[in-house]
């Protein structure tokens, strides 16, 4: 076994979920991520944590789903085993990333709602979810095996204490600023941050941060104006989308447009009257992640970009008891700060051309 | 997929499992037996069933229990899902047989007993358990893997409710009978039946049989007298033993021998007072299954053959209330009756040379 595998499941039992002795464990496996899954198995039996290994597979899904009426409900025997478990561990690694492509979509929304509970309960757990670099992912990622397993590594294997550090440092910025702007040659956008509160999303439970890898900090902006364009190009929905453009006046869309595939962003935008909104602000910050590979887990921690979030907002970035901007969806876009860029604060410079002030290199004006 | 795959599931979970609507399954897949966790899953789709799926791994189990310093608990979510659960399928499919043969036997003796409740809250269940046919499997039946799926489909794949409906046959002889005795060439055996109720186990929870296949008719002997070789070889505690040969007198081993490792007999006849005697009679009835693979789960189901096992009885070969032969083993031997042979009950032959007598074929005298 390559002995990052071995690190992996370090990484995640320890510094994500912090598995003690004694912890009640679900595992998910994925058909491909076996190896993972062996590793895991190892960290538990060191620690003495009591681990319940669950089967994740798209085809054994697919089956089901496609064979059923639609009149879902959740067993007795699931419920016992997810409300007391304490962590759940979710070891992604599909063999063909569109298993489950023929379901139809009313089968799968039926499916899911019946199963909201369950999801519910999940997140009362110390919750983490990672993958396992697999042939199917590096297809998706449009990589070779080796290669996409390098990429893998590079995101997981970090210094995360040293990165939650880094982190904290931008979420005091952001949790004392009241307005933050962000520029580059096509973007001029403004947004209120005052009262909220970012998260420091360094990948661990202790942070309330449950994606390996993570490194992000996000916050939850509103009173939106100016223009932003998104150029990383992402699937959204099945269909690519690419140089999504939004003009925000008064916290609002006004205006939008993209290179390709406009209609996934009218559908966006026109869903509900939050989906006009921004929901997040998201700052990426993990330096192993190198390019964009079209997985939302891996794009939107990937240093030197930013991302916002039209729609549904995190409660944790909001005072307590307040609701922030609602909606039905929370669709992320990405844009690219490391060429001619400047995030500001308070009328401070904070990142300029993708480095922080705090890190060599980094250019006064 | 193979269309046995399919018609496996079907017999799995519609014949063995008798599951039903609203049922909570707890499905166990083996790493190798995917395709027959996918069959499964659209059975229990079309049916309504409400599934949980777990990953048995030996490498897992391996890692785990290397890892472990041997303080084993059971976790509260593992008992909910066991004890909330109507029905446990084992599908069965090792990538390979000897994946965990390193772990020291102390180890996995304190992990069997810490989980002695989880075996028996599995037992309160519906549960089944078959086997996927893998290229592990056919390695260790020393067979292609085509002609091992070959030779698995033809087990599993019978018209059990016919078989069930001959075995039925065969219970009704020997829960009227007092004394059976097996005789070929180098066997000469009686034993009392008398007063013990045989068991049909055609592969169905409705006749309280948990194997598929399945195919035999068991009951539990005693008084004992006379000599038995078992010709079928098979491995005891990893050795290779053959030509048992047992000499009965007064219920109990008198004299033993076997051609290689007389010492694995030896070990099992002293271990404790119940060992000495025999536990189990059963007779092979399941004529898909034509050669021996070393493998119990089949070899002990074939047509034309007899098996005794020294040590525990079952208990519902018993009178209410009381215990038969107790001991902490149940060594099954098993022996060919496919030449010139007899099964007697109470001095009327049943079957003569591997052929019962609502056979065609069966030779009178």
């Amino acid at each position: 076994m390559d002995d990052r595998v071995r690190e992996h499941a370090a990484v995640l039992v320890d510094w994500s979920a912090r598995i003690e002795e004694g912890d009640d464990v679900v595992v998910s496996v994925a058909h491909d991520a076996h190896d993972l899954g062996v590793a895991v198995a190892e960290k538990l039996g060191e620690i003495g944590a009591n681990p319940v290994y669950t089967y994740s597979s798209g085809e054994v899904s697919r089956a089901y789903l496609q064979a059923h009426d639609g009149g879902f409900e959740v067993g007795e025997h699931e419920r016992g085993l997810i409300e007391s478990a304490d962590a759940y561990l979710t070891l992604g690694g599909s063999r063909n990333t569109a298993a489950a492509a023929d379901v139809p979509g009313d089968t799968l929304a039926a499916y899911r709602a019946a199963r909201t509970e369950i999801g519910e309960a999940r997140m009362e757990t110390d919750w983490v979810s990672t993958v396992h670099p697999t042939r199917a992912l590096a297809q998706a990622a449009g990589m070779a095996y080796e290669e996409y397993a390098d990429f893998v590594y590079d995101a997981v294997l970090r210094d995360w204490e040293a990165l939650a550090e880094e982190m904290e440092r931008l979420k005091r910025v952001l949790d004392e600023g009241s307005e933050v702007s962000i520029e580059n040659e096509r973007t001029d956008l403004t947004m209120s941050i005052d009262g909220r509160t970012a998260v420091n999303s360094c990948a661990s439970v202790a942070y309330d941060s449950h994606n390996l890898p993570s490194g992000e900090v996000f916050t939850a902006p509103y009173d939106t104006e100016g223009e932003v364009v998104f150029d990383v190009p992402m699937t959204v929905d099945g269909r690519r989308v690419q140089d999504v453009r939004l003009v925000f006046e008064g916290g609002e869309v006004v205006e939008y447009g993209a290179s390709m595939n406009e209609d996934v962003i009218e559908e966006v935008v026109e869903l509900d009257d939050g989906s006009r909104r921004l929901g997040e602000l998201g700052i990426g910050m993990n330096r192993g992640i190198d390019r964009y590979t079209d997985s939302i887990l891996f794009d939107e921690k990937m240093a030197e970009t930013v991302h916002l979030a039209l729609g549904r907002a995190y409660d944790a970035c909001l005072p307590d008891g307040e609701s922030g901007n609602d909606s039905a969806v929370h669709q992320d876009f990405i844009a690219d700060m490391s060429g001619e860029s400047k995030l500001v604060v308070d009328g401070e410079v904070v990142q300029r051309n993708g480095t922080f002030r705090w890190e060599d290199g980094f250019e006064e004006a």
